[in-house]
């Protein structure tokens, strides 16, 4: 089934990408053709992509009444990949293994700046569970500025077996928790192969999920307002955890 | 001048807090007195504050539109510091200071999600500037979860020439940037007296202010989407620096 991306940025990296089919960018008849508008039907002509002017209602219907920026997108459904392909990306790129779990994440809002700093610091997969969690839908795509369509994520149909999956292939999983008792992110060696366990809104990870974890770690807070929301703690703790790699792969001169 | 805090989160922290006057709490008469909204009421009860049932619709209109959770408080203006009230924190509690300059922020959302980070790590005080940038809001208060009720944020005239005062009394300016030629975040010694500053959405830090900062450092990034949204660069840089300082303040068994 085909699906709708939108948002200026959803079209630029998935055209970009070029992952999965791109059948149609649709943009709204009012819009001119400059700045980044201009770049994306460039790069939209580059990728041989049929472009078309429609009325604007016509955006507003296949976008949901989402914030769409005048186009959206008709493509091919999210190219999921398999584990497989996550520790050949770890091995071509000649890195040791740097994975992100998502324990039933429900906020589009959330995964999607998680994937967005997923991107940034390189990690080579992210693993979700098929029910119970949210999928890569256009609203994920939107909030990530694109940055999932770069990403490789796999979709497990049960994420503490796929745990075990990759303790067996010696990933070492760190769960990042809320407790007095733990100890904090910066305590413990990440330069290694680590697969970062982040829970859901509110509930947390769940126990199984806990207790298949290596190890525990927790951000210290000391303020008034003793919670942050689990997208802040995710950047945080995966820029700790590449930061503890010394900043592989960046080039800065 | 009445403001009209919003949402649930906002209200209990204000109320907390009491660094305003507190006014009158209205909540919607559909609204049953269970979980959070009871621990609520119990608080207004305490600090003796006015509650009223009202139809949902004058909530709506109090709110403006925003999504304020059936309740409302109508409380006095924010209640903004001095910068001297901000090196007494640091005194109070024996530390070196620890400040935030935020350049010209426009979004609500993202200074909302830095002040919440700001109180996480026990910023001792905030400064924004009086024009051109967006000031503590109902929406901002919203976005923050509340916290900037208990921050120590001051108004400034003019940004420039208070991070002149701040090096006067001897207070390190590290300002992030984004650029090829700049250290990474880590590569100094944070454990000093500082104030962290950040830019605008999109333009970054003005010049001036940039030439004012004694350090510029980046956060290093290497995805193929190679920009973060200011309020994450901020939380991540906000986090490092509380690292360096080991913690400090937090209380882990």
């Amino acid at each position: 089934m085909p699906e709708f991306l939108y948002g200026h940025w959803a079209v630029m990296e998935a055209l970009r990408a070029g992952q999965r089919p791109l059948e149609q960018l649709l943009i709204s008849e009012s819009v001119e053709e400059k700045g980044l508008v201009a770049d994306i039907l460039n790069v939209a002509k580059e990728k041989q992509v049929n472009v078309r002017r429609v009325p604007r209602r016509i955006i507003d219907d296949l976008a949901n009444g989402a914030n769409h920026q005048n186009m959206v997108m008709r493509v091919g459904p999210y190219p999921y990949k398999e584990m497989e392909d996550c520790f050949e990306v770890a091995r071509s790129r000649n890195e040791k293994p740097f994975f992100l779990l998502l324990d039933l994440l429900k906020d589009p809002q959330n995964v999607g700046v998680l994937l967005r700093v997923a991107d940034a610091v390189g990690i080579h997969g992210v693993f979700i569970q098929e029910r119970r969690s949210v999928s890569i839908t256009p609203a994920v795509v939107s909030a990530s500025s694109g940055a999932v369509e770069h990403l490789n994520v796999v979709q497990v149909t049960n994420l503490v077996n796929a745990m075990k999956e990759l303790k067996e292939q010696d990933v070492w999983l760190v769960g990042l928790d809320i407790g007095p008792d733990l100890p904090p992110i910066d305590r413990t060696d990440l330069d290694m192969p680590i697969g970062v366990v982040l829970g859901s809104e509110g509930e947390g990870i769940r126990r199984l999920v806990r207790d298949t974890c290596d190890i525990l770690l927790t951000l210290p807070m000391r303020g008034n307002v003793a919670s942050l929301n689990v997208a802040t703690v995710g950047s945080i703790a995966l820029y700790n955890a590449w930061q503890a790699r010394s900043w592989q792969g960046w080039s800065s001169k």
